[in-house]
């Protein structure tokens, strides 16, 4: 039995090294394009500014170290095409330049996802970058060497894009960062995106929001930024405007694509085409809590599913299943972490819901403790039911909050079981009653309230 | 409408607070037999050594803020009688010394719980001392004051001991630690109790186990302590063995009391006496887990049974209700956070369950984000259904790990639930994969493997 894994990231190596430990005499070939694999890409923004020091800890497993397993991993192959009726496929070696054919009788793709880099005229020059892999970062690392930006001009306000300010700010840069839409962290509601702005801002990033790039200028290297009529000086851009599946391989082989765009699975993470599964970055879920179609390219997630795959594939049959997320993240933007789970109150209204919240600024341990700092946080329910849709939390200890909400979310728990719930109570790690409870029990008042309401106008 | 509060800790405030939010026109009473109402007992070790150094922040609220919101608290008043068929109390006034009596329309008990000490020769001698109250705190405080002891013995190796032995350390002294059974942390597993005791000797904690004080010895003030042949020189000793719910007053008018030696209550906190509801400390509750009675005595649980029973000694209704507790708790002690919810190993076999379980040690964030540190966790699973009945953590945010396993305990979710469980994920605030689905993971495996052993006996 030949099992075959195009991609070797998270989802990729994680499904060989389950098929492995499941089946010892599968013959495993994971095809990489990129150099390493098994690379964990949401450390590159600290791999920029030396916060995480050493290149090597990034690379969570060598081929070599997969070859011990008996795991084949040949980097710098990419996958041209799948001939999925002759359960074939086309590989080039990119190191060598020559094309073989290779045959499998089970595929997992693991394609991942790419950077979307904008069609703005200068998106060419040198010293325009993306953030995606880790070859990425070593041209990032490799230009501020050469260069010595002092200004770096960062396009997108999401989770890159924030996380790579901070590291820029890290090494010295003044930053600025230009954001489409009117706020930045737009998977959140405006107060957490206030935050965040704030907290940019408090350490010297320029923000400007609801401006699209014109034009990058320079010659050779890019010197300017031109948006709404202005021109920002800039030694250095790095474009995070967003990253899109990559499909095209299956979906040239015949493989139904969802309608977020990015390949359909069922939950056996199965694709249509027979003897082929799919995971990670590329492949569409389920939003448990809106029951829609959802792209969530994550890392975690990613892994999650790899397990899945790499299960299903070694038995041939459908042992486990991946039924769908929740949305969950976290990312930290200087002092600031901010997390969320579920549905955000747009996102809600959007799947149709009519919302009730309640938002308080708590503290995270005892008020009294030394080092008591604060944390927002929002919860989102549903005003029909009172089930629990989705919170947002920003500030210290935000990423346990959202882990207890993401574990409510998980239970289908609704507001009034989460006013008596028990957590963890002493006065280093919480005040008496958790943030969570307090949001919950504000939610109550509001719920009665609003009874009371439909009482008073009966 | 006279409402009268016997106890303002945590459940007779809250109570008290709710009560008055609900019912403007109601008349509240609450007698506290101490000098300061709503003191945050849990913060009662960190005074000791100055962690915390304002006394006035211990005091959530004072009688002056109670009575801006027309409650008349009334400190060292002692409630010494309740004639439940007349609706009547006789109160002692420990400052005029004189005693009356006062009547209810409806009355809430939070008696709270005491210092259970043990009849050991000496425990009289000046020097021997227990921390319950704030009153305990300052007792300790003068003595040390005036003594500048430097050796400690602490008699019990629970939470306010483990408490108390950092913050003694804190203060310069030479701690001793002596504990009746064979280890301390006796509500969790022995891999537990080892990383306390490690915890505590690195820091210089001498620690006796299996050990019972014979006597205190000394003339006026302590001078020593006897236990199993040896003799112990201290200054001070801390006696912190348990305590014992105060339920003599409603006991004596007829209240029933529960197999835990508790107050009996329902889930809406009513007692078996006509219009006396009680709360917090005093009271028996469920523990949700094995369904059997249990007695939790901890501040946030009162908290949110004092909401309840305020709530519906305002309403005069069954508005809401408090179904129980998970038993989940955690202290620090030193750089250590020990957290634990729902049923240890020996407490799910007493309750009748076949356990399985999985431990690990994890890094609390990425490998190779700075500072990355291991926390030890433990799942407890029903051997029959898979439904996770507990969970304990050692180290690095074990309060996060055990909150979320208080959240899937509180939803009855079982160890397939927390698999692919979707919690949020970044390089500084934890592993791609929480320990919780890693150690989630490994159950399963173990699941599997008795599984094919049943097969493979079959």
């Amino acid at each position: 039995m030949r099992l075959v894994i195009v991609g070797g990231v998270a989802a990729g190596t994680k499904a060989a090294s389950r098929a492995r430990r499941l089946d010892p005499g599968m013959e495993i070939t994971v095809y990489q394009e990129e150099p390493e694999p098994s690379i964990s890409e949401c450390g590159l923004p600290y791999f920029l500014s030396g916060i995480v020091e050493n290149r090597e800890r990034l690379v969570a497993r060598t081929p070599e170290k997969f070859a011990q397993k008996d795991i084949d991993v040949l980097v710098r192959h990419r996958v041209e095409k799948i001939d999925a009726s002759a359960k074939k496929l086309i590989v080039h070696d990119l190191n060598a330049g020559k094309t073989f054919e290779d045959a499998y009788d089970r595929l997992v793709v693991a394609t991942g996802a790419r950077a979307a880099l904008p069609p703005i005229p200068g998106v060419d020059l040198e010293g325009v970058l993306e953030l995606r892999f880790l070859t990425d970062a070593d041209r990032i690392r490799s230009y501020v060497e050469k260069y010595s930006p002092e200004k770096a001009t960062i396009v997108g306000g999401g989770y890159i894009g924030l996380e790579v300010a901070e590291n820029l700010c890290g090494l010295g840069m003044e930053v600025s960062l230009i954001e489409g839409e009117d706020r930045v962290a737009l998977d959140y509601g405006p107060e957490v995106s206030e935050k965040v702005e704030a907290e940019l801002a408090s350490h010297g990033v320029n923000i400007f929001t609801g401006e699209k790039v014109d034009v990058f200028t320079g010659e050779g290297c890019v010197r300017g930024v031109k948006f709404g009529g202005t021109e920002l000086a800039t030694d250095l851009v790095i474009v995070g405007v967003g990253i899109k599946p990559n499909v095209e391989l299956v979906s040239e082989a015949g493989a139904e694509i969802g309608t977020t765009g990015a390949i359909l699975v069922d939950k056996h993470m199965k694709t249509s085409i027979p003897d082929v599964w799919a995971a990670g970055d590329c492949v569409e879920t389920t939003d448990l809590t809106s029951g829609e179609p959802a792209w969530v390219p994550l890392g975690d997630t990613a892994n999650q599913m790899g397990r899945v795959a790499g299960t299903n594939v070694a038995t041939g049959e459908d042992t486990l299943e991946f039924t769908g997320t929740l949305g969950t993240g976290i990312f930290k933007v200087f002092d600031l972490g901010v997390g969320k789970t579920g549905l955000s109150e747009r996102a809600a209204a959007d799947a149709g819901f009519e919302t009730a919240s309640a938002s308080l600024s708590a503290y995270d341990r005892a008020g009294y403790y030394p080092g008591a700092q604060r944390v927002f946080l929002k919860l989102i329910a549903d005003r029909a039911t009172g089930r629990l849709l989705g919170a947002e939390a920003a500030g210290s200890s935000s990423d346990k909050l959202i882990d207890i909400c993401a574990t409510a979310l998980w239970g289908r728990l609704s507001y009034p079981d989460l006013v008596n719930i028990d957590l963890a109570y002493a006065p280093p790690y919480g005040p008496a009653l958790s943030p969570v409870i307090q949001a919950a029990t504000i939610l109550s008042g509001e719920f009665e309230r609003a009874k009371e309401g439909v009482r008073a106008t009966e």
